[in-house]
């Protein structure tokens, strides 16, 4: 059972908001990732949606930001929110740019140096520390779903594609669709997994669905004044599950831009739309 | 009427959230403030509640923080939030203390060299603001209520004590309940005022309390495990507000500390007091 470092707690909405640090062996670095367990966890098992944040994102800014926990605690659902990458390992370049290093982890398994000493977030966040919450937290590991924004939204996507038994709904939030269609991701590919870029293709999270659809509803909400359509490509994400048959519940937002504003009003749509799938 | 110069909007629960910029002749020199305006004040003008933040913040904390805006857009309310102080203006020892220059304006008027040039913030709140967001925003300038956390909560008790017709109602989040009682209070003071603890009076919540009840319920909410306690001191008002006769609702909060995890649970009940005030 992998020691959890509690670092802090807060109660909300009756329930506790917490940032947890723990030895990561899948990142070989110290790891955070902060939660949210309503009210009914201090008496029962409860599922989880785990929330995947985007570029320059720590675990802290959906937790501060969205206002999730008002409905966590009425739905009883946790909230699992891991950081973007490794911290603190000091590579050459890490701070340089936006879209590779801090921050920056993509939700890849990195196969190049100096990235592949510690970023691999492919396998931290589908698969240890899904292990280490279900050893440690009063979670049910049968029921789980996923969700995040802009990068994150992309790998909630990936993760839900590449491993469809895992989570029960998807969601995302101005996702960016295609990794490998995007300057960001083509940037942040090129480092982790090296210049062919056909390697690149398992990571992606529009090829992995065009190829079969995963038996779930795909929600996903996209503000139409979003400075980053450029980015995100929505209509690849249209184009690939119509291409595979995968059901898709896309709303255009009016007005909404990509800021934690944009998230805070629909995220009650996006727990409730969860909790129907966890009951 | 001032010059605003708009540095964001978002759009959020139908609304907008806001951040301006404008000249200050109080403060002289450029003051932030942000503004939630709810769907409804696109067709008539509504009532607004100030919010008045603490100690290190900018009017930042509460707009990304509190998630306030869900329920100021059902409400039709719109919200208020100014910085805690003036910025930029250079003074020496401006960054020094927690607890006085950047981010600790007080809401005093300051009289002592170098604060006076620039540390006017009762003023400025009380005053300056009221006439800016008044004349340039689709607010009704007769229905005003206010609230704060920490530094602000005393700040709210004190600007509706001071002003008692200018607020419909009056609510504070574990507010520093007297500020000459407060060992940051003091050493604020001292530097804005000076030593001579018979000027610190004018600025003292409790004692204006004390004096003379202002006629509206004041909402008090407080966390238990709140660390800052002792700087607090919610006993104080208790007994201010026993001595004059004025009406308090104090709600202890068990478990709650003095985070925005705290501010965010129990902004609905505060907005929802306001707002029958306000209609």
């Amino acid at each position: 059972m992998t020691d959890l470092t509690l670092l802090n707690e807060s109660r909300c909405f009756g329930g506790l908001q917490r940032t947890y640090e723990h030895a990561s062996s899948s990142c070989n670095c110290l790891m955070r990732f902060a939660t949210y367990l309503p009210p009914a966890a201090e008496h029962r098992l409860v599922p989880s949606v785990y929330w995947l944040s985007g570029l320059t994102c720590t675990e802290e800014n959906f937790s501060i930001k969205s206002g999730a926990q008002r409905y966590a605690a009425e739905l009883e659902i946790a909230l699992i929110i891991p950081d973007t990458s490794p911290r603190g390992v000091g590579l050459p370049g890490e701070n340089e740019h936006l879209e590779v290093g801090n921050g920056a982890g993509f939700y890849v398994d990195a196969t190049q140096p100096p990235w592949s000493a510690h970023y691999q977030m492919y396998t931290y966040v589908s698969s240890e520390l899904v292990n280490v919450v279900n050893a440690n937290l009063p979670l049910d590991p049968d029921r789980k779903s996923i969700s995040g924004h802009s990068m994150g939204g992309h790998g909630a996507l990936l993760l839900a594609s590449r491993k469809p038994h895992e989570y029960r709904s998807i969601s995302a939030f101005a996702p960016i669709c295609s990794v490998i269609r995007s300057a960001w991701g083509q940037h942040a590919l090129n480092h982790y997994l090296g210049p062919d870029k056909n390697l690149w293709l398992a990571y992606d999270a529009c090829e992995s669905i065009r190829r079969q659809p995963n038996g779930h509803i795909i929600l996903v909400d996209q503000g139409d004044l979003d400075p980053y359509l450029n980015q995100l490509q929505p209509a690849e994400l249209q184009s690939a599950c119509k291409a595979s048959g995968q059901e898709l519940r896309y709303r255009k937002r009016k007005g909404y831009d990509h800021s934690y504003f944009f998230v805070g009003t629909f995220i009650e749509e996006h727990l409730r739309f969860h909790a129907q799938a966890l009951i």
